[in-house]
């Protein structure tokens, strides 16, 4: 019998943060391809657009006016998917099929640079702690908002992605319950935590320092790699060495830190296919719920769709949907990749 | 305070056969659209392409021959995610943060028509019935096969649901796990049926049938339906009113009545927006691992990406990747919808 090999037989690897498989088929990538392919935006885009509803100074849809503003900016969502209204926390729940409840939350956008042309990659580091600025005070206040238990910071990037405006920004949506994702996260790390009285990422951390393989960079205080479990071809994750499990308990040097694997990160995913690499990225971090939360440990998730080229993605359909997530590449790959890919932006050489 | 009124406010909603929620902004299906727009393949295809690997008598990448069909017909995946060869179950464990096992199974391609510019809603009934027949056969030999647990049948419609080819046809993954949203559903069922002694989705299927809110399209021996905890914004559910836990327990009147409303279900999907609607279904039932599962019921999920028009989509990414899935329009209003779209296709009148 033909004994296992990671890098070249069909396997599901686990994922511990939320229980689940992903099937990683790596002798698939060969496979050609005869699909849809994205369409890549390639007219340049100018640093003002009158037309923009984020630009500095413009009017937005319901007659608000933007701050002339210098770094970041943010406001509510014009059309936020959650609702600050208090609504009578009924709760509909006949014989377990139907069960409903009221969500209160906030949902506002964060304007990275009053520059419409600029993406997180192209932004001085000193401009990306800005927005690292402006997540910690949305953090802080939102989380202070008595009803609010968790801040979801989250970015959209690139039509493919489901946005709909090139102008760099991320939004947030704050609410009253720990989303699905979360919750999962949750319960895996408290777990852990009970279990083992330290932490799972930051147990997870060490191994990966020590074994390198799915490292993509490295600095005093972050690690950029890919997860053992990642379901995309090129996904990430951002985790921070020292014990932190909120954005808000940076030092003044991680912050610069981050901002800067931040900067590196993009930058190697853009020199990937030479293009803006679409991806939508989010933090998770301890809840806004007033405990303390050893178990957690804060760390950024990014999850771009590109598979082989700047207009071949990898689609999660089918099976995925029904089955399980499924990838071609193997993680070690892709972060050999990733790690290969230079620092200094194709625009810039 | 604001009474909750559950068509206007935003809620969660539950799902008990995966255990997860939804995010519902009712309030939010106003928004404007500025973003992406999908292609729409106008051009008519011909009945048959020499190019096409999977018309009649072609030949495919490998060197095979697709046989002369004149119904439907099936081959293994030239590309396949899964592979039969047996290799040692050897499992890499190490501290909980990298465990992963190897996974072997059987993909097959089935081919729904010779005819390459022929979908679902515009095949005969009878064509259909073929195609169920070609699942019940498959189901059944996969599913007699040691170590094969799991039968996924599934199909990916159009360009936007990485379909790489229009020729109608749907694949099959056969496994020894079960993958890990039926793990999930697996988990639910079991529970339900060991605490209350009877079926979730018959009793669920009951008090829908009642409501009627929900209900699309009812026969004598299936329903389709918007459940009411559907992420995507025109998601459906077929399920047999009768106890069948697996598609070769259908009698004859069943497989036509189940032909019927697979017919009927596409072709108000194609009439919703006049185009040729893009979807990803699945067939849920009883795992093949030699049990009787009376658990299961089965079932059959549709999920279409299509939201306002025939090139606008509803994104799943940032804060559905990270936190929760998110849906504009309600379950009700969608099959309000649904329910008011022609049975004759569009292309017929
Ligand atoms: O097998 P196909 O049609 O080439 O590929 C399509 O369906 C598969 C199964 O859902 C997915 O894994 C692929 O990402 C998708 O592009
Ligand atoms: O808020 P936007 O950018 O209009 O919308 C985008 O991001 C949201 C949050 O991830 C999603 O719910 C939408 O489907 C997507 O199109």
């Amino acid at each position: 019998m033909k004994k296992f090999d990671i890098y070249e037989d069909p396997h599901r690897r686990f994922n511990p943060l939320i229980k689940e498989w992903v099937l990683v088929s790596p002798h698939r990538s060969k496979r050609p391809w005869q699909g849809q392919n994205e369409v890549v935006a390639t007219n340049t885009l100018p640093a003002y657009d009158p037309e923009c509803y984020l630009c500095p100074g413009n009017v937005r849809a319901n007659g608000a006016i933007n701050d002339q503003y210098e770094n970041s900016f943010v406001f509510e969502n014009d059309f936020a998917a959650l609702k600050q209204e208090e609504i009578d926390q009924e709760v509909v729940e006949e014989n377990t099929f139907f069960r409903a409840k009221s969500e209160r939350g906030i949902s506002r956008v964060v304007c990275f640079s009053p520059n419409h042309n600029l993406t997180l990659p192209e932004l001085e580091v000193s401009d990306i702690e800005n927005v690292i600025t402006a997540w910690q005070r949305e953090y802080t206040n939102l989380g202070a908002i008595d009803y609010i238990n968790h801040v979801q910071i989250f970015e959209n990037k690139g039509s493919v992605m489901g946005c709909s405006n090139p102008h760099p920004h991320g939004q947030i949506w704050a609410q009253s319950s720990l989303p699905t994702q979360v919750e999962k996260t949750q319960n895996s790390l408290s777990e852990y935590f009970e279990k083992n009285k330290s932490n799972l990422l930051l147990d997870y951390l060490k191994q990966e320092l020590e074994l390198k393989e799915r490292i993509v960079i490295e600095n005093d205080h972050f690690v950029a790699l890919v997860p053992f479990w990642a379901i995309w071809p090129f996904e990430t994750m951002i985790v921070a060495k020292r014990h932190v499990t909120k954005i808000t308990n940076f030092e003044a040097v991680e912050k610069t830190a981050f901002a800067t694997i931040l900067k590196q990160l993009t930058t190697k995913y853009d020199n990937l296919f030479n293009t803006s690499f679409p991806y939508s990225s989010g933090i998770h971090q301890a809840p806004t719920d007033g405990n303390e939360h050893p178990e957690w440990q804060f760390h950024v998730h990014f999850y771009p769709p590109l598979l082989r080229s700047a207009t071949v993605k990898k689609f999660m359909v089918g099976y995925e949907m029904m089955g399980e997530s499924q990838r071609d590449i193997t993680p070690e790959k892709s972060a050999e990749t990733l790690r290969d890919c230079s620092d200094i932006h194709y625009k810039n050489r």
